[in-house]
Order: structure tokens, then sequence, then C-alpha cells
């Protein structure tokens, strides 16, 4: 998508050297657009953790970069084996709720199984994290493909006036490769002609919606328009929404959403309200082991110090500041469940489905049996 | 209440001179405790604007005491009535939303206008702006005692375990003169040696939560945990909030209650998790003209720069960061409608009662006729 009017994706391999992974540095938007190198399969541990990168999607991909590059480090060190499990479970453990690191860890470690050679383990590793983030991109894109259909139904019933989205967090082109999965319908719906404005989540404690969603939507000439968290529910009892697009962290094979926390709550005032509530997402989001997402989904829990500590640009420096008494503790959970009766429709790469195990299953007859 | 060990109010004519009125300033909290004297009712209409006094029970106070000081400025000028006419405009006009400041200025018009010379109705406004405060302190001491068997109930239920109350915004002792509304159960169970535990809102855009409320809390020795205003649901979810209080800044005659952005989503939630909601308010908070919430109460709709600006503290010095595109719009609605539908009951200085029409007149049968 669009940066100041060129191109990018958000990770790729280096031009002059492809034993090197670019990405976009997301922890210093919106204020400054800088590209990291990544030379080394720690530094991509260590980037996922500090959220350099961050989005389901693109923590996948990144680990299937970090696979690659483990790959070149494997090859000289003692035993390629050993070393590529090592840096596999530090990868899988860079962050605990989205699925889509193991996911992608696991794949990069049964194509490398099938190579003969180190040489070849290599080449597939590569050509693995490539075609992921491919993969990536285009689910993202058939995602865009299957949604824009509900925003043009909207429009049409509302005569072309503009369609109010809101979103939750920053489930945009920046948590994937390329495009997005709940902005995906929205970037698809822009290009077709069709008025669209998005509500934007600030999404607290780290703001991707304020920070992350609303610059991709800027850059990208997106009418937005960003509100507190607590603002959604208001919007909506007032006409103000037309319908919530968010993404997913991990999707259940019932249809459950573990997402960015407070998607639960808009979840309720979508259905309190009678607004649609979509759910986009790939399929690398879907977990087909996980039945009871409650039980088996760990939420994680990061520092309270982002609750307590805010971070944003004064005087052209990022600063940041405390905003709480120092002394008062604070915790903060990063995801929540919605659970998939408030779920209007989820929004796939192969279409449209209910949030239930049976439309999942329709959908996905092959997947679903794999891991099962 | 305790601050820093030393018993305040939040309002209060100056001791050696009682043409000024003390306030403490809410803008700098919690990093900083200042005391400002008032010197006209201009600068009270500033203080309620800018919000170095806020909370539906102290702008209420505060506007009485508007009305005292305007009196005195009356007298030196032309005509009294037509001087304390334009002041009793600004002071209404102040801040839209809450009830208790139209409530508190025609109480002080009322009163004035029993008045037989200058001198008498200038001592009819000092007593009756002291009048005011201390009706502010003991509803809200009443408010406690009546919430506090709620918190007991719960208790009991839990076996002297720990009573987890999660609350929005700041309705606590700082939102009035003494004790606070929703606050005042907590202390009041605190002070019978009931173990409490307060999940505090941080309450996004202004952060009263977080600045105001825990900041009270931890001066009273009340065990809290600061949460992002999206956590209430997957808390809840999870069985660790027992009960929620809220404030009121206005409360209709059917029981709807219009209270800080985000109330109504912590409301979904509770119904969704069957845990009990309360709001507590003193009557001056009630609307008895008001059946329509959705249709007759204005929301006021701040500043959007307050969502896309943060001020805390860096350095010891107070400071704002952007967290936002500069260029990306914000809108800012500072309160919301939260059905009765959706309220266990509702906690007054008169008793606990239904969030209904029938309910309410039956505990004010007079009042509510008075303005109707």
């Amino acid at each position: 998508m669009l940066v100041q009017g060129k191109n990018y994706r958000t990770i790729w391999l280096k031009e002059d050297n492809d034993k090197i992974v670019q990405v976009i540095d997301q922890q210093l938007l919106p204020h400054k657009f800088v590209i990291r190198d990544l030379i080394s399969s720690a530094e991509v541990v260590l980037a996922i953790k500090n959220m350099t990168v961050r989005g389901a999607g693109l923590i996948g991909v990144a680990a299937a970069h970090g696979m690659y590059l483990a790959s070149l480090e494997a090859a000289e060190s003692d035993n390629f084996t050993d070393y590529i499990e090592r840096i596999a479970s530090d990868l899988r453990l860079a962050r605990p709720t989205a699925v889509n690191l193991s996911w992608a860890v696991e794949r990069q470690q049964k194509i490398m199984d099938k190579g003969n050679s180190v040489e070849e383990k290599i080449t597939l590793a590569k050509s693995t994290a490539q075609e992921i983030a491919n993969e990536d991109a285009s689910f993202c894109q058939l995602i865009g493909v299957a949604g824009v259909k509900l925003i043009e139904d909207i429009s049409k019933q509302k005569q072309g006036d503009v369609v109010n989205v809101l979103t939750h967090c920053n489930a945009g082109w920046l948590a994937f490769t390329d495009f997005g999965s709940a902005t995906a319908p929205i970037y698809e719906a822009v290009k077709k002609g069709i008025k669209v404005h998005v509500w934007v989540d600030e999404t607290r404690p780290r703001n991707q919606g304020a920070k992350l969603t609303a610059w991709e939507l800027l850059n990208n000439n997106v009418p937005h328009t960003i509100i507190a968290d607590n603002t959604g529910g208001h919007l909506m009892q007032n006409g103000l929404v037309d319908m919530v697009i968010t993404g997913a962290d991990r999707v259940t094979r019932m249809g459950d959403v573990a997402n960015k926390i407070g998607t639960y709550l808009k979840a309720l005032a979508a259905k309190d309200n009678s607004i649609p509530f979509y759910v986009a997402f790939p399929s690398s989001t879907l977990d087909w082991q996980t039945s009871d997402a409650k039980a088996e989904i760990k939420i994680e829990e990061r520092s309270g110090d982002e609750v307590k500590y805010v971070e944003g640009l004064m005087d052209n420096k990022l600063t940041k500041v405390l905003i709480t008494p120092a002394e008062s503790p604070a915790v903060n959970y990063a995801f929540d469940i919605t659970p998939s009766r408030l779920i209007t429709a989820l929004i796939t790469e192969r279409g449209i489905c209910e949030a239930s195990e049976p439309a999942l299953l329709g959908l996905y007859p092959k997947e679903s049996s794999i891991n099962d």
C-alpha cells in the first residue's frame, strides 16, 4: 500500500542482499517512517517481541523470515536441526496469543525437513518465507474482494451515501504483508469508488488504531476519524456506524474470536444496536485445534507500564509521559474473546461465512481435519 | 477525604477572606496538588469550562459559589438583577450536559429573589452556596451508607473474600464536595473493614480514572488497579468483577443515565455477564423534566485535540504529546446514554431503587412534581 505516494510491503528481503530482512519499524509510526534491517534470527525474535513488527499476519510472515535467517545461521552451527529447533521455539514464544507464529514456524520446519542438504534446506526456507509473504498478501486481497460486497450492499441501501465502518486496533496492511484483513474490504471499496468513512478506535493501551490505522488510511486517502475506545457505543446508538469490521488474532473452529482487548465490547454494542459485526482474517489465523476459546486460548498479559505511560511526539521527539499516579498499579491484558453469537459473519480469503463450526468446515473441508 | 494524610473538601471559602473561593486544581492531578483562589464569578466560569473543577456534583457547587461571587460583584454594578442574570447564563452554559449546573444557578436565583436588600441577597447567596456544598457532601455520605449494603452482601456471599468493584471515570469525592457518589459505598466499605479492590477504568480521552480516581483511592488507602477502558469486558468474562458502580451526569425521570462516554459499553458487558450494574448519584443529578434521554439530553462534544494529545508527567514537568498523525481528524463526545434496562439499581441519598419512573417517584414523591 501507499506510504507518501510510494508502494510498500511491511516486510521484504533486501534488494542487494537477500540475507537481510527489511521491515517498516512500527514502533515509530505515525511519527517517523523508518526501515530496519534485521540481520539475524535473534533480531527477528526481538522485533516480534518489542513490536517493531506486530499484527497476526505480519508476525507469522516475520517468523517465516526468521526461520530462513535461522537456516543460514544453522549452516554455520554444530548441529543444524538443534539450532533450528531452538530458534523455532524462540519465535513461537515471542508472542503468545496469535496462532500465526507457530503456524509459520511449523510450516518452515516441515519444508526444511524435506531438504536433502543444508543448501537445499536454506533454499526451501527462503522460498517458503517469500511464499508465505505472497500468500498473506493475496489472501488479504481476496478478503477485500469478498468483503467489499458487504460495503457495497450498504452503500446501495444508503443510495450512495457514505458508509461508516468502525474498526478496532490495526488489522490493516501494517498487520500483514499488504492490504490488511479488516481494511482490505475498505481499500477495495475506495478503489471501486464507493464512499466510505472509517471510525478508528484509538485502541488503548498501545494505540495501534490512533497510530497505525489512522496513518495507513491517511497515506491511502481514506476518510477517517479517530475516536476514544469509549465512543463506539454512542456512535452506534446514534446511527453513525453502518458496520463494524475487525481483524482477529486467533479464530477457533467454533467461530469464536480472540482479538485486541475491547473487541468484545464493540461486538456487544453492535448487537445491541442491530449493526452488523464482521471479523476478517486469512485462514492462517484459524486454529482448528481450539474449540473452547476461553479455556484454551492464553491471553497475553503485557506490562502495566503500557497503561501508565503514553508515548507520543513532543517538539518532534518521541517522548513518554506518565498519566497515572506513579504508585498506582495497572494491568494490561492484550486480547479478549468475542463469542461467535455476537458475530454477524466471518470474512476469509475463501469468502464470507457464518461464525460457526459447520460454516467454517464448509469453507475449509480439508484444512479442518489436517491438524485435528 | 484524605490528601497526603490531611482532610480536604474540593471547594471552600478561604479561611481569612470569605470573598475568595478556593478549589483543588484538578487539571494538575495526580502529578501536582495545587489549591487555586477564584476571586470572581468569571474565574469560576472559567474554572468550570477548563475543568479546574469538574464532576456533576462539584460543578453545581462551584456554580453556587460563582453565584455568590456574582452577588458581590452585582452590588457594585449598575443593575443588580441584570448582572446576576448575565453571570447565571454564563455559568449555565459553561458545560452543557450535567443538570447540576442549572439546578444550582436557579436555586441561587430563587433565594436571592427573596432578599429585600442587596446586602440580604449577598448573605443569602453566601449561605446557600455553603448549604449546597454541605448538602452535596451529606448526600454523598448517605449514598455511601445506602450503597455499602450491596458490597456487604457480595462480601458475605464470597465469605469475606475481596469484592472487586469496577468504576468508570471519576465519580469520586473529587467530583463532589466530599465522599463521591460511586466511591462513597467503597469508602464506607473500607471504613467497615470489608475487603474491596477497585478496577479503575482510565477513561479516555481525559483519563479522569487514571488521573483522579486512582489518585484519590491511593490517598485513601483503597486497593485499586488501573486498566485501559477496553479491559472491563474481559475481566467480567473471567469472573474478576463482582459489581460495577458508576456515577451519573444526568438521570432522567425514566431512570436512563447520561454519564461519561463508555459507561454504556460497560453496562452492556455487565448485563452479558450477569454482573450487577449500579449508578450512584445525589438527587441534584435527577432531571425530572427529561423523559427521552436520547432526544432531550445534549451530549457535549469537546475538542478532538483531547483525543490526539495526551498530557502526563515527564522529568517532573507536565507535558503534552501527540499520539496520532497530525493530519488525522478526531472527534470527542464526552458522554453517552445508558438505558435503564441495563441498570440493576440506582443508589441515591434516599436509598436504593430500580431504574424506573415509578421507583424514582416512590423515592422522590414531592421533587418529581416541582419542576414537572
